[in-house]
């Protein structure tokens, strides 16, 4: 008996066939296909400053923290260590902290819970507001994937909102607010990347960050803030504008915070602040981080607290501030940026049916071109052109091709970006001549 | 204006509200409430062997192991171990290793998942095997509490299924199938520990595991078979049954592992094997373990790789076998087993209306009693005894308080279960004095 065949796909969950969770598939295979392609594509944070003595001195450092600053002594200290531990994790008064030096946010840290990433933060915001059949999310479009894919496990509809060249269309925003609850839903919350966000690059001003907030309030909306960028500002001085928590006075916002580019993805630690009060069924009133914390009970317990010890060594060494532990990582992605939009202009001099966008920071800057980009078309680009990109398509809830690709500058040598810009330039060159050519 | 609220519970998934995640908090509580009790209830492992020096020991050695054995330079391995890396993880060879070792069990390391613990594990496979809302789940009653809450977070249905004192009534499994079906309902897969359950403590027969796999197999039914306490049988030679997973022929079994127990819980490190094969949309068959790691992608990306490596360490440090690496824990639990269970006849004579199981391994034993053991009766025990235990209805999915409790003797010195034998005897002894005394 060959191949023989137990289950059908259909039989299980549909968000497993699902575009969003398929998309991440297709972008690793293609990568992992052509290893010798230069990546203008992954989001990974740079590899140049991981050492190999730093999970261990940060382990020591924080074991340091819970003797001196906590008062435990060796067996408690190896409880919180190795043991079973607290659902919301062991992190919350250094996050708390970090949180006042960097953002200026003032926070409980019991409002605070510790989760495996940044994304498993965000799967327990949306499974806490997937309450029923009517309710729906809004989202940023184009939106990070993982946002998406996660909504789709929880069978949450996701309602796309307008991001434009403003990173949010505040109008479209209320027409679509109107549009579901004339459709008989319930908008439970709108996710937004404020700064430099993944894919489009684009932040928020300040005056639109207000007004969002405003218009949060008059609707009864909560905004999931999600910040995984904003360290990076490409200013020389390092400017960065509040975030919405930093703003908001009325606990509209839900943040989510993300350790896997400020101090390794290998920990797998972010978490999530949700300072909003909870009245439960018996009438007391709590933190509706202790609501997630009890979904998160039944996902994975608790967050390692060795990979929190990592992360917490790191804030601990740097007196809890994250922008003093990236100062030669914001200048490397920085540099990066400068010179991928200076290689972009230098390529595609005016007129050119090339555009881009020039991001203030981050990680991404968006392409345009006069034609659809596809999967096929990146195909060939790693195949025949040497170089790997994102589709737009991908950051969006259709299935049409959008016309526009996502560079990205983290993980990558001034040199690589050079050359890639050649290969990419090559490539779009190619593409315009044959769709210019009139078919043979 | 005092104690403002932004959200009633009501508005949140019902899950939050839910006994079997309340359960949990109040257990926890109690626990926090009276830190002097005796703890017969908690299941942690013991902490006699936890070494400060074993992370970073455990870490170096899997790192020789990406060396010697996968021949990465040392730039991969730092970006093994501190960057994104594959969704299935990286142990899946080493656990594949071990499941031979230690099980007899032959896999192929590519349908292995390795998970945030054995509660993603869990949590994964029903989000997969939820595809629509005829389906239910099967699981042996009384039940983990942890497989309740998972279920409750996917608004999956768990139809009880008998223990009895053989750990599965076969009869009742197919009763509450022929119930299911007949009710429209579509069942996907009956949840089993067959190996010193928790909380019943009992085992399943050799013969009963062969019956349950000829009946999974006649009834199309896949059974998840969870294992976190079958490398402690209590038995001098550690003699063990088979698992279902090494019995299984015909890929009925998807199995799941925890190094909670063999290694340590601060790792929150777990895994799946799901080798069960399926036909994608585009008509390829991969494993479902393939389809798991896509919802893996979701929810936590990847296991961390530094918490991976710990785990890895000790796998390598004792040839990948856990039974090896388990000789002392294995004595200890061994001998708490069965100085509880001799405790409990020493203080219970017969003719008593007090009765137990006598497990033959694991952590727990059942106690029964003639009356219903509540909440209330735990608070008084901890508050007046001080001595806390786990009443064993919050395994059931109902309301009714049953009439046993649940010990555990995974987490006490042999002088504790003494005394906390003493105290819980003083604690049913006044308990029955009161209920044989006329009403005052």
């Amino acid at each position: 008996m060959s191949d023989p065949v137990d289950l059908d796909v259909s039989d299980l969950h549909p968000a497993v066939d699902d575009p969003a969770l398929r998309s991440m598939n297709f972008l690793n295979e293609i990568a992992q296909h052509y290893p010798d392609a230069i990546s203008l594509a992954a989001g990974r944070p740079c590899e140049e400053f991981f050492d190999d003595d730093a999970p261990g001195r940060w382990l020591d450092r924080f074991r340091r923290h819970l003797a001196e600053d906590l008062g435990q002594d060796a067996t408690q200290a190896r409880r919180t260590l190795f043991q079973y531990g607290r659902t919301k994790g062991i992190l919350h008064e250094l996050v708390a902290r970090n949180l006042a030096l960097d953002e200026q946010i003032s926070v409980d840290p019991d409002a605070v819970v510790v989760t495996v990433g940044c994304q498993e933060a965000m799967f327990l915001v949306l499974r806490a507001l997937r309450a029923g059949p009517r309710d729906v999310l809004l989202a940023v479009s184009p939106t990070y994937v993982g946002l998406t894919g996660a909504a789709r496990l929880l069978d949450f509809p996701v309602r796309p909102v307008a991001g434009g060249p403003a990173g949010l269309d505040l109008a479209d925003l209320r027409a679509q607010l109107d549009r579901a609850r004339a459709a008989g839903e319930r908008p439970r919350a709108c996710y937004v990347m404020p700064d430099f966000a993944n894919p489009s690059g684009v932040s928020l001003s300040l005056a639109d960050r207000r007004r969002l907030l405003d218009l949060a309030d008059a609707e009864d909306l909560l905004l999931v803030e999600d910040n995984p960028y904003g360290l990076f500002p490409a200013d020389d001085a390092g400017r960065r504008l509040p975030t919405l928590k930093a703003l908001d006075t009325r606990r509209r916002v839900v943040y989510l915070g993300s350790f896997a580019k400020t101090v390794l993805p290998g920990a797998r630690v972010g978490y999530v602040l949700a300072d909003q009060r909870v009245r439960g069924s018996d009438g007391a009133v709590g933190f509706l981080a202790d609501e997630l914390a009890k979904i998160k009970s039944m996902v994975t317990v608790n967050t390692s607290p060795i990979a929190q010890a990592v992360i917490g060594g790191r804030l601990l060494e740097h007196g809890c501030s994250l922008v003093g532990a990236n100062v030669r990582e914001r200048a490397v992605y920085a540099g990066n940026l400068r010179r991928l939009v200076a290689g972009l202009a230098a390529r595609f001099p005016p007129p050119s049916p090339v555009g881009w966008n020039v991001p203030r920071g981050g990680f991404f800057v968006v392409v345009t071109v006069p034609f659809p980009v596809d999967d096929a078309l990146l195909t060939r680009s790693a195949r025949e052109f040497g170089v790997l990109w994102t589709p737009m398509a991908h950051f969006y809830d259709d299935t049409a091709a959008a016309p526009a690709l996502r560079l990205s500058v983290s993980a990558v040598t001034p040199g690589q970006i050079d050359e890639g810009l050649d290969r990419l330039a090559a490539l779009l060159t190619d593409e315009l001549r044959r769709r210019a050519a009139p078919a043979a």
